[in-house]
């Protein structure tokens, strides 16, 4: 298939993922929805989710703006150094409209996905009241319309792009739009739920002992927007990017071998996204659960099918158009290695397995113990994803190795590629766990009773744990395609040195100490990062805190839960903003200015190294924080469900402590690190002629 | 002054400083010690602490004896390869030798240490009588024979087995032999500590509300002893090993150098670490504190007195001998380095600082906000620290780089010798630490009164302050000789590869997939490492919290504190020590072992990066460790002082909490890492030729 009929496919794919969009939301708009108080708390959330989004959106593009100038005036290259109008036109000014468009396709993306989300989840509560296999499908299909939003966006602002750009330093551009959004978004959105979270649980589980989404609590509907904010479109976020970055990467480096050789390796790039695409919508349509069937079972299922028919199909297109095999391996290679960091992640996380189990048990000598067994399994678990992410890349290096030179590196993108191929079922599944935890607090709220919450609560448990598997998924694939943007960043640094006549950078050496230099600091970059969002959520959980007290203090009756009586759900929501808004630039305007600094100071040498140490240590931070933060979650569920001491218990008081303490860690600093990560490594290639023309050393 | 000058000076400063040892160990032996309750008591904690070593001990000798007959038969190259019974002689057996008298020195040091810290305690409580100067004094001095014995002795190993030897590669193995030892000596000793320490704490002060040190908690006596096997023994055991590694180093390549130019770089090695055990022992002369002075001013004023003795001296050093300019400078840089991460460190772990009393603030909202508060801090004080040492090396490198051939390297491990120069003082004020925390708790169990506790209390919070921002510097010094022993690595490989007659390595390669692949696996390690420690912390935790709980429902008037009833002790120094040695092996041996599987696999290349991601995430995790635990601790103090409500508080249980969770982070796996780090470089280089001729890619 030659490279316009391919990008064609994609488009076509695409359109297809949108159309399964579309039939997907109107069937969930189509159910059943009559509780009037379930419509009254939904509409509280839905509201509090679109100011929370429209005035993030405000700020962000303010934000852009100030980044679209800067890129105007700097990149590729200063404008002064530009010969003429055209090539400013063609180069500056395309730069801005790449940048802009990233952002744009990554914002609506979100954007969609809460808006599906905030009525999937009063579906799937009321679903549940006829029984769990129909909420089961609501809560499922509500995801799946966000997974289809983010990838068939992604692919198609990529086809469409590269198709009229031609010039694939333009998509790292888009790239960059899509990951420098996501970066604020989830910092932002991360903050939110969290502060939202932890303050309702502080208050209500640990101090009153009231149940968690108890209508009195005046942070459960913050808490439930955050859901949205935070989970739906942060996560989306987070894969666009990573799937646009591993687009953006391979085509990169095929781009290059194809220029120098006449092989079509882009449209094979293209080909076989598409047909990721195109898998992950069979899997979606053909996703149900029985009667009496286990929803675990049934997201892994569909998980697993996808990726059986995606080997499939990619093996057909290897066959038809006569690809060449050892790419497609390699493709095989990052898809099952995703999935194997999938299943490893789930062992820390299980609460049938050693792990959660054990720490359950050490919170019967209080949460101490707590703590520090969950912070050591959590540490643990880096260990397979690691090798895995080590063997993956080691593997697709020396079987693509042979095919001639460029295509070693370029088989660590197109295993990063294979990797995040299934990524529109991934989201789906991930984007299920929010709804049906937004559910639940429904459900608890509205008064269905115990039998209805008990069902959500088996989604919602299902969903904790599918979210940990794709979280451990969302991780590899990130470490995996920063891998091939470091490839990429030299790929961009020869393509300039060449056209200025420098020497062509060869390799980085570690014993350079530039190079060093930058590896010691762009290993502090994903540590500094988090710390500084988690202050951000533990500043602003301490402000609700005491406007919780202030309610329970002052609202006459809310504390004995007398009738009528309703908390200032309104206040809460406002300080979550509030909070969020301002913590939201500092972490990520620190990633993207230490990594312009140290490029300016090091010059490319110690951006090589910044980034090697930026990749390794926020891999193994993400790994660490995801893990635990997943570990802690289900400890505490598997002691609710009666081991232990039960709801109550010294037990369970300490993993309620655990699982407050992992919540940032797995929803605000872990996952932001991906994207960090991914930002970090589109600034160092954008960057590349300026690091290349103007460092200290 | 020539090589052989050199060492005898070497030889003389090492004596001068057994001396000053010896001097300062009768003068606290005839310091007043009447009170036989404490007499009882002290007797108790050295049978204990004896015993534990003894077992410890007898554990390593057989361990070290096993390695011994793998060295023999593999190292420096198999015994196969080797020519004749010669060079089997002058290579292999000596080898053996190296590293066995490598644990001597080092098993020699902790035990002078231990015996020391064990009267030293005693009489510091007693002093406390006559007022905070004395027992300053004597806890200072108790210290200093420990910190004159560790460096003495490590200065005259290395000084007397260059001598006999001539062969720096047999500086590495005794390295290896001093390395491996601490490794094992600090997990035992910080699982021993912490178990017991936790312990105490746990159904003490949290569960039952009665005071640090009581003497009917059964545990008390064993975390006692704790201090003196995991702080003080483990802590020597560290820094002999650091300041043995950086020799090493410096003198692999200094004579590297020499062998090729005929310079005197090994002799300057030695002046210059000669020169800082000399202003160390000035600095413990001069040390004391005035009657009214400040216990922390006191031991930071005497680290800076003794820094600048050092820069003075050496200054004088290089113009007397002509050495370069250049490598003074490194030295000083080196240096300044040191104390500047140190100081860094206290601002994190200093109670008059924000971090510590945000995290007391945060404690009013419940334990999850101390941790959440805590680690991000934790986290942020890695940056200044890690900027300090990618600065120092950089700088060190293109500060020698013009001197010649191999200088630039060289000048990074002359930085790390300089950083190390003053570890005498260093030690000697953290080993204070232990002391006073034992004459703490001696004057409580003694029933000293009130005052003399308040006393105690003083210097006990000034030794914490004072031993995080050891820790911090000997981190930093760590991280600074383990670059350097890449380096020696590297030189290592090329002495090898010119033998065997194979292409030298020019580069460590990040987009080398073997680097990349050792990077990925070398960072995960020090997670891993911590993992296996702290389980085995919470693992022994939780068997000797129930032995607790059984003592306290079992004997009668316990609880009570019923005149003559006494806890059974004993019971819980067993439970402690069989834990330590049961978990003493897996942590240690999984580092070692997982670095030669990962050479065999990916060859010297592979070990490059392993080498360096470890270097990278064990400098990132220790310091996050150790300072998020210090400052967990002084929040604690700090909260008890009398803020935020004070003792008994909710503030305060929350603070404990932290505390808890922050010494097994702070005592056993943080400061592992060092050594840990250390001992994966060493078994790299030992092993060079191995990986070079047998791996698999």
């Amino acid at each position: 298939m030659n490279l316009t009929l391919a990008i064609i496919f994609c488009i076509i794919i695409s359109l297809a993922a949108f159309l399964l969009a579309g039939w997907l939301y109107l069937w969930i708009k189509k159910q059943d929805s009559s509780n009037p108080k379930i419509e009254k708390i939904s509409d509280l959330i839905k509201s509090g989710a679109n100011t929370f989004i429209r005035k993030e959106y405000t700020i962000l593009a303010k934000f852009a703006g100030v980044v679209a100038i800067l890129i105007l005036i700097f990149l590729p290259r200063p404008i002064w150094n530009q010969p003429n109008f055209a090539a400013i036109l063609s180069n500056n000014i395309a730069m801005v409209f790449s940048y802009l468009f990233g952002t744009i396709f990554s914002g609506l993306a979100g954007k969609i996905g809460i808006f599906v989300a905030t009525i999937a989840n009063k579906k799937t509560a009321e679903a549940a009241t006829r029984g769990i296999a129909p909420s089961f499908l609501n809560g499922f299909r509500g995801g799946a319309v966000m997974g289809m939003a983010v990838v068939g966006s992604s692919l198609l602002g990529v086809a469409v792009f590269f198709w009229v750009t031609k010039n694939p330093t333009m998509l790292l551009g888009f790239s960059f739009g899509a990951s420098s959004l996501a970066l604020f978004a989830k910092a932002g959105g991360g903050i939110f739920t969290k502060t939202a979270d932890i303050s309702a649980d502080l208050v209500g589980k640990v101090e009153l002992g009231i149940p968690e989404d108890d209508p009195r609590n005046p942070a459960v509907i913050a808490d439930n927007v955050g859901d949205n904010v935070g989970d739906v479109a942060g996560m989306g976020a987070d894969l666009f990017d990573s799937h646009v970055a591993s687009l953006a990467a391979a085509i990169v480096m095929a781009a290059s071998i194809d220029t120098s050789t006449g092989s079509n390796n882009v449209a094979m790039v293209f080909v076989f996204a598409a047909l990721g695409l195109l898998s992950s919508i069979i899997g979606v349509m053909f996703a149900k659960m029985g009667k009496n069937g286990n929803p675990t079972r049934a997201l892994n299922l569909s998980t697993y099918i996808t990726t059986g028919i995606f080997a499939l199909l990619t093996l057909l297109a290897t066959l038809i158009f006569k690809y060449e095999w050892r790419l497609y391996f390699v493709t095989i290679i990052g898809l099952l290695v995703g999935v194997i960091i999938g299943i490893t992640t789930d062992y820390f996380t299980n609460d049938e397995r050693k792990p959660v189990r054990k720490v359950a048990e050490a919170s019967k000598s209080g949460p101490a113990l707590t703590i520090i067994s969950g912070m050591s399994y959590g540490f643990l678990s880096v260990l397979p994803a690691m090798i895995g992410i080590a063997v993956s890349a080691f593997l697709a290096f020396k079987i693509a190795d042979p095919l001639g030179e460029g295509y070693a590196l370029f088989g660590i993108s197109i295993a990063a590629v294979g990797m995040l191929s299934i990524v529109g079922m991934i989201i789906s599944n991930d984007a299920y766990g929010p709804i049906v935890d937004n559910a639940r607090g429904l459900a608890e709220m509205g008064g269905l009773g115990e039998e209805v919450i008990k069902i959500t609560d088996q989604l919602d448990s299902a969903g904790n744990t599918v979210k940990a598997v794709t979280k451990g998924f969302a991780i590899a694939a990130a470490g995996l395609t920063v891998i091939s943007l470091l490839a990429a960043f030299k790929s961009e640094v020869n393509d300039a040195a060449r056209e200025l006549g420098l020497e062509l950078i060869e390799a980085f050496n570690i014993l350079d100490p530039a190079v060093f230099f930058g590896l010691l600091i762009g290993a502090a970059v994903p540590a500094v990062f988090s710390s500084l969002l988690m202050l951000g959520v533990d500043r602003n959980t301490r402000r609700m805190v005491e406007e919780i007290h202030r309610q329970f203090d002052e609202i006459p009756g809310l504390k004995e839960g007398k009738e009528g009586v309703m908390p200032e759900s309104d206040k809460c929501i406002d300080i979550a903003t509030e909070g969020a808004l301002k913590e939201l630039l500092p972490a990520g305007a620190f990633a993207i200015i230490i990594t312009i600094v140290v490029g300016l100071i090091g010059g490319v040498q110690a951006i090589g190294g910044f980034l090697t140490g930026n990749i390794v240590s926020g891999v193994l931070l993400a790994l660490f924080m995801s893990n635990s933060g997943g570990l802690w979650d289900n400890g505490k569920k598997y002691i609710e469900a009666g081991n232990f001491g039960g709801k109550g218990s010294d037990a369970h008081k300490a993993a309620v402590i655990g699982d407050t303490v992992g919540d940032p860690f797995k929803d605000t600093a872990g996952p932001s690190i991906n994207t960090q990560i991914t930002v970090v490594s589109l600034v160092a290639s954008l960057f590349a002629i300026i690091f290349l023309t103007f460092s200290l050393f």
